[in-house]
């Protein structure tokens, strides 16, 4: 039934952006003006998913580059302590490493000022050290996030073959905004991204964005005739559902939560969901713990700190009520 | 007297790096976690040295580059606000604003991360809005830390040209770590800015950066001997002393402070001395403002939070007490 590669053919994989995050302690617009701040953070969604992959027990990776700075040093060491293979993390001697500024508007809406596209984030490339842990890596996870950095669709394509031939599987978190889908050739490769997935694992309107389909039943059908093996939706406060190919549909309730900080929680959903999976658990168990993973970082401020460890995880479920549906 | 030009004549332009500081609130060592910080503060020792020169009411103005983000309008806006020339700041579209993280150390010294050569800080380039600043212009500023940003000496150089032409005049501030004298062409264009300088502010150990000698007096005889006619000595919480080139010494007091954040006050001190010198004070005079602003300076958390107008700096120069040799 579980088409995804076990844990010990090799690490899941990951490419993109390491960031800090600094976030404004109070909300309001923008940084126009000096205020209270809380930082660097690690950050950067494929770095949360790897973090929360590794931390949980899963074999994982990343590909990425940092700045020769704290900032960088701060983020290897966060991924190094939690487990992660930092082998192919890459540091440049120019650039910083990628920093993205939050703050919480009043609304809940956020403003940015970002450094990725001139940062060291965005330096992503073939090195040996990516090579070799492709060679070895037994799944790719592939983000959305990517088309940000130009770069690194040479380096996903490299990844995708040799994952693929070597027996290993493909997911997809189609963390994308729509309108970056009429950039350049960013539908052709997202369509080439679906095309290659085993597992997609959208949230909010984003399995609109990756089937064109408003309708949640057809757009799920639409995955699943391309080949998907797996579909997970995370609906946040609602809960999340499989629906698996051979039409099994499976729904988990999520945990209630006093929210301090939702950044991260789709990332640390999946990296759980993918490392339970690989590690042979049920979707039923994988959902509790994906679902436990985002609720339990939402929990604290920073978008990796609430990334939990096995244990750490089944403490959380096992006192925390459920959102009754 | 004072050779140096009238403020009718036109603005006091300086060139460099405008960037935002964002300052640990706790001393450590450098940013390896997460930690309380305050920010965006506007920063650059250009940007504080020219928003004090406009904020005591001289004629005022920046060449310079931000990017096209909220640490940008920040400092810009507080530029105009205070009466700087803006209209000589670029802005990129593709690089951030320069920034820099600051922490004190438990020792009282301080760890850096910079984001400066690869920043819209590095792109200062000879615009249009430029030339037509140094046609005008009536003095020029010119910093040690222009070497941090290899592609502004060729639009110092045009200024120099332009302004000295006009029969303006020059001030250098040294503020630039000895070592630096030693990469590429330093040394020989530092030399070039002191030839050019009819003022010279050092602080520290600057006067043995610019002279190579270790004695004041000797040090200070050189500098006049070269055709410099103002050597004005920084010493922080020993006041401030002014060499003229017929011999006249002026000694001013400090006055008496809690110090809050050290940043900047060497800056303020500066834009401060040149706009009074140059509005038509005598030297006594300017130099009790100049000292008033960078002790105002230091009583503020961030780099340019306390520099003064003319009538803050009259209440504060009444109201504080000086230090007693």
């Amino acid at each position: 039934m579980n088409r995804i590669a076990p844990d010990a053919l090799g690490p899941t994989v990951t490419i993109g952006e390491i960031l800090v995050e600094i976030m404004a302690t109070s909300r309001g617009d923008g940084f126009l003006a000096p205020t209270t701040l809380a930082g660097p953070y690690p950050s950067g969604a494929p770095a949360i998913f790897i973090d929360q992959c590794a931390r949980i027990g899963g074999s994982a990776g990343i590909v990425a580059c940092v700045g020769d700075d704290d900032f960088g040093k701060l983020n290897v060491e966060r991924l190094r302590r939690d487990g992660a293979d930092v082998s192919a993390i890459s540091v440049s001697p120019d650039y910083p490493t990628g920093s993205a500024f939050v703050r919480y508007r009043e609304d809940g809406s956020r403003d940015f000022v970002y450094n990725i596209a001139k940062s060291a984030a965005a330096l992503v490339s073939l090195t040996d050290e990516a090579k070799a842990l492709f060679a070895r890596a037994g799944h790719l996870h592939m983000m959305g996030t990517a088309f940000s950095i130009p770069s690194l669709w040479d380096v996903l394509e490299h990844a995708l073959a040799v994952i693929k031939g070597r027996g290993g599987t493909i997911s997809v978190d189609p963390n994308l905004r729509k309108e970056l889908l009429n950039q350049g050739q960013t539908r052709a490769r997202f369509a080439r991204m679906l095309d290659a997935a085993d597992l997609v694992l959208p949230s909010g309107d984003e399995l609109e964005t990756a089937t064109g389909l408003g309708d949640e039943a057809a757009a799920v059908a639409a995955l699943l005739a391309r080949g998907v093996d797996e579909v997970v939706i995370k609906r946040g406060r609602m809960g999340s559902s499989l629906f698996a190919a051979g039409g099994a549909r499976v729904d988990r309730p999520a945990f209630l939560v006093e929210e301090v900080d939702p950044t991260g929680a789709g990332d640390c959903f999946g990296g759980a969901y993918i490392a339970c999976r690989r590690l042979g658990m049920p979707a039923e168990a994988a959902l509790d713990y994906a679902n436990a993973a985002g609720a339990r970082n939402v929990t604290r401020q920073g978008p990796m700190e609430g990334a939990g460890t096995r244990a750490e995880l089944e403490a959380f479920i096992a006192t925390t009520p459920r959102v009754l549906s």
